[in-house]
């Protein structure tokens, strides 16, 4: 089936700005609540968002088969299960009706006016329900730095990590989307030259640039799914921030890995970007080697050209851009990472959430982390208005970006922004 | 409020043969369907499954306050949302509909054919959605025997882990009840001697003997709960079988911790034993040296006293029992757990499931794998049907049990048994 969706000539009847992440060669999905506090599934185009409920109701999806109520929903879960042919139908249907020569809805004010919304008048949500969240960590360079910092410098790769995308399991309750302040978690750490830990809050809070990936149902319980099917069970992609504690991860990580280092707070953007709206930015990964086990083994071009940026912006100082990286670094790529995590027969379900890992790249201004920037808080870095930084401060605000870009046609995924509040007390 | 339903002299009109685990006084709460395909939420009486669903239509629950499907559910996740006040009054009032004096019930025989199941008709279900699973590690006995088989046998504990209730998450989506077997996993192992890893169907496939506890909403994100208020967050518990495959797990887990080495399975008992019910055998955990730190501090009884027995059963041979523990054996408690894992404010929702990690007790005969009670492989056991175990057999079945007993009350959690089938092969 064509994804017509994707044509670069199409422009649409709704004004998009220049530069916006947003044209109608996207059609993300989402989940938002209008101003009238209705919770429904949609999309956007320009600073627009489209109430998909309103325009299947309204009949704009006639001769697709879905269940009556399948976009005035609170998640895209069951949108989702529907699979990949579904996915497509509907995205090249409401290319067609956004299309700037179709006067069908363009020429209908009344249906106008119930389904499309501005975004400054809705409030994103979640888009999905993360049964379960994965996080993998799958950025060489990423890897090295930490090992470099914290293992051996002459030899910072762990033995497996050439051969498997280590991965871990995450929290999926302390997932929220962009706008969502959080608090500096308190925590128990060991202060450096102590033997005896204390509990306070933490004082090195760090961003983690990342990317996750969201799934369809893949496999019934025991099934694995083999790495050249792996691509069809994606249905696309967001921006993650994994906030960590490095202070509480030190401490706390061996023998069985992160925990509370982590779980306070994972922050996404809200607009799932389907894996057909950036397959005209698909690109081939890094060079593997050694070669991985047959089981991950891979030709072609199985990653995506995917500008990333992190800025921190001061409660009341200018935004400074920190970090500049590309989803494109990553070792491992999303199909060798779902081929490994259902290789042991592990169920993903519709709705599951896989990070890709801190996405660094091969130069210091690449670094997806503080910790790498400021390289373990030895070099803090300065920001516009002249405070320094080895980690984030109290009010800050973390706001990751990622766009492509090719022949004109810019693909973006909005931000993930989150603000850190000071620690909770208890009134 | 009384906990009524504890009175040990109470005797149901329901037969409970001797030695039942699900005497009048037990009363946990489970999720079944019917002979008539039914699915709805129940409890035990001896060998009989009580139709909840069934008990609130015909209005036995009169005058406790529930919202009108609240037993005609699937899972136990809004029961257990209304909080301890709710459970107490549907346990005592089930405790009295039952109690063998009371002709309510005792002589409508077109009620009771509606309400009482036998067990044998009905297939349990897992009782809760889990949507977050996390399993603690916090035997001292087992941290200290895995220490010294595979790190310093003369400092086999961890710096951290006298300090720390030490946790990692777990994966929601492959938990299941009793009775559903298990393929043996593939995976990625790095071969003795070997410098290159293979892939293929693991060789050590283990138990882990744990019990869970169910919570109910315990805090918004960002809060805490003090380790003195955490009991009164916690439903009940079941037993669990932590599924581990060592081979994949020693390769896999640095520095991570544990990942597809035990998310192709986690299997529990399908009855909540509810806290209250558990209330007569609390006791004293081991004393804690040193002395956490003050937001883990805790004086009292917040442990119980209940037996585990673990239980090999080869396809056609003899059942052995080869390991018999004691949850009072585990040195951190689940209300230290429990504040632990909230004190960075991370979410814990209703129906999440927090494991124990494996319950290894002073002696050899304690031990709560196979890790353990082969030392590694070294000393296999030996089953009644004369055959040796390093590990886990295709087609055996492992049995975990549990109950308390005190002043000739048993009150028991029924048992976790699956079978481990063969490697998967994809048709």
């Amino acid at each position: 089936m064509l994804i017509t969706a994707n044509n670069p000539k199409i422009k649409s009847w709704l004004d998009v700005p220049n530069n916006s992440d947003f044209p109608i060669q996207n059609i993300p999905f989402g989940v938002f609540i209008t101003k009238d506090d209705v919770i429904t599934i949609g999309t956007r185009i320009g600073d627009y968002a489209i109430d998909l409920g309103a325009l299947q109701q309204l009949n704009y999806f006639e001769g697709i088969e879905l269940t009556d109520d399948m976009f005035m929903q609170d998640t895209l879960n069951d949108f989702i299960s529907d699979g990949k042919k579904t996915w497509r139908l509907v995205r090249n249907r409401i290319s067609e009706i956004f299309e700037s020569t179709n006067p069908l809805l363009r020429d209908n004010t009344d249906h106008k006016e119930i389904i499309v919304c501005k975004m400054k008048d809705v409030e994103m949500q979640l888009p999905v329900l993360i049964g379960d969240y994965t996080d993998f960590y799958s950025s060489k360079e990423h890897a090295t730095n930490v090992g470099k910092m914290f293992r051996d410098a002459e030899n910072p790769l762990l033995d497996n990590w050439l051969h498997i995308p280590v991965g871990y399991h995450g929290r999926s309750s302390s997932i929220i989307p962009s706008g969502i302040p959080i608090h500096r978690p308190m925590g128990q750490m060991l202060p450096n030259g102590e033997t005896t830990p204390v509990f306070g809050a933490s004082r090195s809070i760090d961003f983690e640039l990342e990317m996750g990936f969201i799934t369809t149902d893949v496999n019934i319980m025991g099934e694995n799914i083999p790495v050249h099917q792996a691509e069809d069970y994606i249905f696309g992609m967001v921006l993650l921030n994994d906030w960590s504690a490095r202070d509480i991860q030190k401490w706390e990580y061996i023998p069985l890995g992160p925990f509370l280092a982590k779980n306070f707070a994972t922050s996404i953007s809200p607009w799932i970007v389907t894996m057909d709206a950036l397959e005209p930015f698909r690109t081939k990964g890094p060079k593997q080697n050694p070669n991985p086990l047959p089981y991950l083994q891979q030709n072609g071009k199985h990653t995506f050209d995917i500008n990333l940026e992190v800025i921190i912006k001061p409660e009341n100082g200018e935004a400074t851009l920190v970090s500049n990286s590309n989803f494109k670094y990553l070792y491992w790529s999303m199909s060798q990472q779902l081929a490994h995590h259902t290789s042991n027969g592990c169920r993903v379900n519709s709705g599951d959430l896989m990070g890709s890992g801190t996405i660094s790249g091969p130069t210091p201004s690449n670094y997806g982390s503080m910790l790498e920037l400021s390289w373990g808080g030895k070099n803090p870095i300065v920001l516009k208005d002249g405070t320094e930084r080895k980690f984030i401060n109290d009010n800050d605000t973390v706001i990751i970006k990622g766009y492509c870009k090719k022949n004109e046609v810019r693909i973006g995924f909005g931000e993930v922004a989150n603000k850190l509040l000071p620690p909770f007390v208890r009134k």
